[in-house]
Parts: structure tokens; sequence; C-alpha cells
């Protein structure tokens, strides 16, 4: 299981305000305790108003003074993605994210064939999100396509089925796994990633239904998750679903965990 | 989901000496935290030794004085489930079990007959626990035959796919998850249950791994488990997978569960 930190988010209000501050402790230590609590990745978006190619050199040399981890970038923006990778040298980042945007498809697909990079990819296009599971495949497939076309391998996708709350629709958990479930059977070779939070927008206890649905995520065969690392049950649950899974032979991988402290 | 509360059982030593001593405190505090905790059915194990009817005599009267929650009657010997069943009078009890051995077949289905009685049934026979989904299917198919005949409907059977540890077995967690995949879609009208904390023995934080094994059963649709209903995270893991399974409209049941105080 891959895990993304999800923490550095210009979309929330103190650290939009931390990077327009060029608040440098602050993001340190959101990057800090995200790879403390065992981020694979530590995403970064700084998509705060004017400026972001600056913004983002500044909080990448911020991140890369406190952890090695790689950086997701996250931005719509090429220009902003580009100059990030250019940055991150050899530390091979995520990108996130394209979708079937045909914008989004021309100004990044060449950017991740150029640097070799893993992409989040969206299921959506520029009709929105698709409701049901089939049509979503139907997006993911049209990416593969095209990125295939362009030099991406397949093992460098990580498709997210997109995640919608089920306050609003109690039909949307069964929707996003039955996408998940779609695209692992029939687009062979690529991973899949998932925003999972989204789902309990609206309830109490979120913390409880996230756990739930990362232990059945990944029992389907989820790769990676955007997710805060500091909430332990979350990251136990990934490691407890992969041992029931039968994908953790001895369950070394959960014993691992549990030695260092990521879990419990 | 129907929760069977599992802590009084003579298998466990506190619980043996309590029984062999009546020492009617700390059975009857079983029964009321359990109670108190969610439980909707008590299970009653005093298998201590001789005289297991007397036994059940006086843990029975215990419990009815400290909650109306019907227990689950817990014994391999037909006459203290016989006993059990004439002092429960209108408050239907759990059977809890039978199996595809023709000894408790015999004994106990026409009880549960007579008395009109949900009734565990598990995934085994003489030869033991057959390894594959398909040979335990077979064996829950041969018992719903029987029970047809018998004349108790499908609906009162609540078939256990049986749970073995991963930690010896990585594969154990995906049998049972099939198995019971396989019940649900090749029996129609049985109901499902789990006595799922047999998954995570040997490990640490075994709460951790029942919890996602909870999430990952639950969304499948499993219908009822035995469990330590004090352990308030489980609970939320299967509320939580119901929403998450689009059961539960409007989140009303994962509502009601946080303002009851259940969960969380």
């Amino acid at each position: 299981m891959i895990i993304i930190g999800e923490k550095i988010n210009g979309t929330r209000q103190a650290v939009r305000e931390a990077v327009n501050a060029r608040d440098e402790g602050f993001i340190a230590n959101l990057a800090s305790e995200q790879a403390a609590a065992g981020a694979d990745y530590i995403d970064v978006n700084v998509a705060t108003g004017d400026g972001e190619v600056e913004a983002i050199e500044w909080a990448l040399g911020v991140v890369k003074g406190v952890t090695d981890r790689p950086p997701a970038l996250d931005s719509a923006d090429p220009a902003v993605l580009e100059r990030g990778l250019e940055l991150c040298g050899e530390n091979r980042p995520f990108i996130n994210s394209i979708s079937g945007e045909a914008e989004r498809l021309e100004g990044v697909l060449p950017l991740a064939v150029k640097y070799s990079c893993p992409v989040v990819a969206l299921a959506m296009d520029e009709s929105g999100i698709p409701e049901t599971p089939e049509s979503r495949l139907a997006v993911c497939r049209r990416i593969m396509d095209r990125a295939l076309e362009a030099g991406l391998p397949a093992g460098d996708l990580y498709f997210d089925p997109l995640v919608l709350p089920v306050s609003a629709d109690c039909d949307q958990g069964r929707v996003t796994i039955d996408t998940l479930r779609l695209i692992i059977s029939e687009l062979p070779g690529v991973k899949t990633v998932m925003g999972l939070s989204n789902v309990s927008f609206g309830l109490p206890l979120r913390t409880v239904v996230n756990r739930a649905m990362m232990a059945v995520a990944v029992y389907q065969g989820l790769d990676a998750a955007i997710i805060d690392p500091s909430d332990r049950g979350l990251i136990g649950a990934a490691y407890a679903a992969e041992a029931l899974a039968g994908g953790d032979r001895y369950c070394r991988a959960y014993m691992k965990a549990f030695r260092s402290g990521l879990i419990g």
C-alpha cells in the first residue's frame, strides 16, 4: 500500500494562509509529521491564488528540507507541474492529477512520459463525474489508451474511481467499489488510488467510515491512498485488509508495521 | 446487523470458574454490559464439565434477571438446548449451533423446528472444516436440504463460513470471505453469521484485524456476528460498512447508532 499524505493542500484555510505568508515552519511540520506517520509521498498543493509556480518552488524546498519522501505534485496547471518536476530531479514524484479532460491530458501526459512519473488519473472528464461504474470505466479506458499512445507504461497509471459522500446518496460507496473492481479486472497492468475521505463527508465520526472504506477497498485490491496518515486506525485498516486479502504472506508487512509503531 | 455477545463462554477460564462457583454477579455483569453495548442476543455457553443442564438453568435465570435480550443457547448437547428452549418461553433464542455432523443435525433440527428458532449452522461436518469455499458451500447445501425437509424456513438458517487465523495461513481471510459470498449467492433465502475474532489469533493488535474483517464481511452482506460488543470500533465498522454497501438509506441506522452512543 502506497500512502500519499494529503495535508499540504491549499484548499485548507490554514495551509492557504501559511503558503501565502511563506510560513516555513507550518509547512515543514506538516511534511515531517506525515513522513513520520508512514507517508510514502507528500502531496503538495499550493494553488492558493496567483504565483503558483513561485509558491511550489518555495514549498518543495521546505518539504525537501525535512524529508526525503518525494512529493506528489498536485496542480491543475501543467506549468506548475513542470517546474516541480524539474526541481525534484532524481526524487521521482507522483503527478496529481490527470483526467479524461483533453486539456489536462495534452498538457500533462507528455510531462509524465518525459520525467517517467506515476500519475493519478481521475475517472471523470469534461462532462463531470459519470454516474455508473461502467461509464467511469469507459473514461478510464480512454485515458489509458491515450497514455499508452503517449508512451507511459500502464503501471504508472493510478486510476482513482472517485468517491462521493454516502450521506447524500447511499449508493455511492458501492458505485466507487464497483468502479474499482472494474478497473482492476478490465484494465490489466494499471494501478489504483483513492482519495477516500470524501466518502464520509457530512457524517459524524468520519474516521469510522473512512476506516471501513479503507478495509473494503484494500481488500478489493487498492494500491494507493491519498489520506491523512496521522490517522493510525486508517493505516491499520490498510495493513489488516492486505493480510485478510492474502497478499501479505506470514503477515510480515503487518508485523513490520506493528514493530515500527505505524499502527495500533 | 444482528450482534450476538460472545462473552459468557465456558471455554474462557474466568467464566468457567464463575459458572462452577455459581457466581451470579460475574455472569449478570457480563450479560448487562453486553446488552448495554448493543448486543441483540447474549450467548450462553456453560459447558464447563458435568451438570450442564443445571448450569444452563442457573445461567439463563441470571441473564433473564438483568436483560430482556434473548440468549443464544450455545451447547453441543441437545438435552441442554432443549432445557434452555423450555425456559426461554416466548423470548425466542438463537440456537448455537448445528453443523453437517449427522448427530447434531438429528438432535437439534427438530428442536429448532418445534421452538421456531434461528440456528447457527457451521460450514463443517464429521470430516472437519473443508479447505475450499466450494467444499464448505457443499456442506452448507446439505445442511440446508436437511433443514428444509425438517420444516425449518431458510431464513432461520444462519450459516457461519468459519474463520481460521491468517497468521498461520495467509489465504484464510479470502477463503472465509469467498465462502460467505458463495453462501449468499448460491443458497437463496438463508442468512449468514460469523464468529470473526478467530481470524486475528496469533497477531498483535487483534482488534485492528477484527475491525477490518467486520468491514469486509458486512460489505459482502453478512447478517450477524458473534463478537465482543464492548469493542465499539467493531460495532462502528459494522454500521459504517452497511452504509458503504448501500443498505442504509440516508445513513439512518448509522446516525441512530451514533446518537445512541453505540459507536465512536
